[in-house]
């Protein structure tokens, strides 16, 4: 049977022209039978549609509300039930559609889920875990947004919430698990991480392999790093920008070195294939939201096609491994 | 007339090798006249220093305690007040040296500067800067290490001081200062942060240009940007680990390309500049402790010779434009 999905077609900076752009590939490159629902104006939505060839597999709900990147989250959320983003998850949670998406006001999609779908029986806080490029493959960082003042209590909900994740989505049997701190001893940090760590410590189904460091992110100490949201979020979008700032450092560089055309060409291949590695529309493409009864994905809200139609497919994927039923049992030990 | 840094010989993974060896090259590489006091277990610096050539520049001033990089601050100051922190301090305090630094455990040489020499007045709580890498030169963030649960006005203050040092160490006129955090929207973030945006706002002094997020730092939108110390702390980390992390995944890649000697020795050469454009013992080494009444520097714990060397220079260059003075004047408005 095919993977339903929903998209919130108004969500992101470039919607929702990229956005139908990137439902429009997912579905011609899916691997198994695919299909996209996408929310928001319905005239609006048609008239970008009618641009591309028709594709039976992608429809049109139609949402006349937007909620706008700059709306404080839950009062967009209270004032607007008939946004792009509301509807959506209606649609999920209906069973209209297995997955949901979205590139818009991150704050504001996870309010509207957990007044929608509920949080899963035990979960404390929701989070947003992200895949990072690391000089061994790649690790999860968690929460990467949805939580600005966590406590302890939910830094080690985190750590078993990405632990399944990681078993889930990237088949690792026991992913080691770190805390993000600003020292490896137990006593540094902030009173938050003094505290996970002394929880992580004494949990029993967590592999916790203590406290990393910033440098320790690129160079993979852990399959899995727990942290609060506002730091997640910094770290993830600077790792981001790594691929786009570097070529331009080592372009100052060659230039001051006076190297030739044939060294600038294998450098330009180099950077171009590591760009991609620290690409979001590559190395993962969004994120889901872990600990809502539902498997609801969030994206940038720079995204692209192409950061559109990857997390169209890991949303697909999760839903076909059933990655919301792992989390729920993580979490009610 | 010389300039006098005193330097906690105890401190960092390294000591006294590296730490010494940085104090005999920094004495020799000087520009202007400088003297450097080493703060020990004599006997032990003494073993040292046995092994390079005798230079009247450096001397050995004994203290037999030393406060071990896993200790807890405050306990550790109190315990210990005859450890070369304390001892190198207050050496600084009654004017035998101009300033001091240390590679030890930065909370405990936070703890006994606020206690030996005193906060600036009206300065609410010290900060640690540091020198970033860009796109485009280099910018300011700051606090990076010793502010692990700042307020609000405690990022204002943070503000004032960068100010203050990017004119003075960085001689730039109208730095642009902006706020840290997960989007530019002022109603983003945690408590913290949109308190902090109103109140920079609000302020006439500070030249501030808004919210930047991660990827924002390599990319030079601001010449000051301001956290709190445990992101900051983990956004330094993270970006001097690039240097290191890079090269190996390009080294990847190449790998992959099945590329030619010529090529490799090309990127190779690109990749140590590279290198030491991240290395903090290159782009500023080491960091002051803005906010307490003296020239007190902090260099990382790993930190080796060429490191020590640089922030015995960086320290030097302090005293003689009297940043203290600069600071003061900033926080007073």
């Amino acid at each position: 049977m095919a993977v339903r999905v929903a998209v919130d077609a108004m969500g992101g900076d470039h919607a929702p022209g990229e956005v139908i752009s990137g439902a429009i590939r997912a579905v011609r490159q899916a691997d198994g039978d695919l299909k996209v629902l996408l929310y928001g104006p319905e005239p609006k939505l048609r008239a970008v549609l009618a641009a591309h060839e028709p594709d039976p597999r992608i429809s049109v709900v139609h949402a006349p509300d937007v909620i706008g990147m700059g709306e404080v989250p839950v009062a967009a959320v209270r004032a607007k039930p008939r946004s792009s983003i509301h509807l959506g998850l209606r649609g999920h949670r209906a069973g209209a559609a297995d997955a949901f998406l979205s590139a818009g006001n991150t704050g504001a999609v996870v309010a509207a889920s957990l007044f929608l779908l509920k949080r899963l029986s035990g979960a404390k806080r929701p989070s947003i875990p992200s895949f990072f490029p690391t000089t061994a493959g790649a690790c999860i960082l968690l929460d990467v947004g949805s939580n600005m003042d966590s406590r302890p209590e939910h830094l080690v909900q985190f750590a078993r919430m990405g632990s399944a994740y990681a078993r889930i989505m990237a088949e690792i049997e026991q992913p080691r698990v770190a805390l993000l701190n600003v020292g490896e001893e137990p006593a540094k940090g902030n009173e938050l991480v003094r505290k996970a760590h002394e929880m992580l410590t004494a949990a029993q189904d967590i592999n916790f392999v203590g406290n990393v460091e910033g440098q320790d992110i690129l160079h993979h100490r852990a399959e899995v790093i727990v942290c609060d949201g506002f730091v997640g979020n910094v770290v993830l979008k600077l790792v981001e920008s790594i691929g786009t700032a570097l070529p331009r450092m080592a372009e100052q560089e060659l230039d001051r070195l006076e190297a030739d055309p044939a060294a600038r060409r294998v450098l330009s291949r180099i950077f171009k294939r590591l760009r991609r590695r620290f690409n979001p529309a590559d190395y993962g493409g969004g994120a889901p939201l872990l600990g809502v009864d539902g498997e609801v994905f969030i994206l940038h809200g720079r995204s692209s096609a192409d950061a559109v139609e990857r997390c169209i497919q890991l949303a697909a994927r999760a839903a076909r491994l059933n990655l919301n039923a792992a989390i729920k049992e993580a979490i009610a030990l």
